[in-house]
């Protein structure tokens, strides 16, 4: 349970159930979960071009050719690579940061994969590097400190912001309205 | 209770409650409540020029000469100008359609303010229509239409639909996030 509670969103509560839940198993089905979690930690590392989580040295995103290799979409995590991913809107290459600048947190730009990121901009023929980063404090400082930098290279974009799908205006908070009439498009 | 039952969001626990508070309250202040309801029923109604809602026969929006009057900005209801004068972005008018298109609630164009937009765009100088409608089939079904009527006489533009303030690339459902990438913009 102590060893438990560790994992993110378990509680006392929760660490108990899954404990008995576990205890109520055979030992089989336990060493099953126990092998697949020491396997996982062993085997997944970081993609050594893009960062995202991968098994093999070089990620799967990264070695399929038919994927466009002009165009970068930076994240700040893995996690953005997936949600991304299941939009099956994007073609192209990822590179993941691994955090946001956050001074508050003693996150400084040398912690992050900035450095690689600006080398793969260089060597490589990059038509379009897109900041596919959330709109908080830490995000804004990020997209504009990464897309400074890279802005002497390539064409630098940013991901849209304003009203969510099925959004209403009337619950949309204040900034988001703001944003979503600051950035209107004509129409088509 | 059961006339209070008709209030939206009010089910028949809630009308209870409110009917018990009435009950308690001096003979004074229900008539005051009673006052305010059929006051605002017969003074307030719609103005003449965009249909805000408006105690006068053109509204304080409407007649205030410092707001930009080659800008109006379209909305399906009176609680989205609510919702966008709240943001303190926008300085220009407003038109209010009184809903959506909608043919499976048997509400088509006619039943809307178009006309009288048509006509106000038509006889005014104006420079720019924002279309600030919800993204739901009704509202694009909307935009579009409104958005094609009024293309001949002067620019229209939509708000941006994307990531809203604060949310989590990780949290937001794949069409938001398809639509974010879609509506990228260069980072200046």
């Amino acid at each position: 349970m102590e060893q438990l509670q560790h994992l993110p969103g378990v509680g006392p509560k929760t660490a108990q159930r899954l404990a008995l839940h576990i205890l109520k198993r055979s030992e089989d089905e336990v060493k099953a979960l126990a092998n697949a979690l020491m396997e996982a930690k062993q085997q997944v590392g970081y993609c050594s071009v893009c960062f995202h989580l991968s098994a093999e040295p070089v990620c799967e995103i990264c070695r399929t050719p038919s994927r466009d290799s002009q165009t970068i979409c930076v994240v700040a995590d893995s996690r953005d690579v997936i949600a991304l991913e299941k939009t099956r809107e994007y073609r192209g290459k990822y590179h993941v940061l691994g955090g946001l600048i956050s001074p508050m947190d003693g996150i400084g730009p040398e912690q992050l994969h900035i450095q690689p990121l600006i080398r793969r901009v260089k060597q490589q023929n990059i038509a379009e590097v897109i900041m596919a980063i959330s709109p908080s404090v830490e995000g804004e400082t990020t997209t504009l400190y990464v897309g400074h930098l890279l802005k002497h290279f390539t064409k630098v974009t940013r991901i849209a912001f304003g009203l969510p799908m099925g959004g209403d205006l009337e619950y949309a908070d204040e900034v988001t309205l703001a944003r979503a009439l600051e950035g209107r498009r004509e129409l088509d």
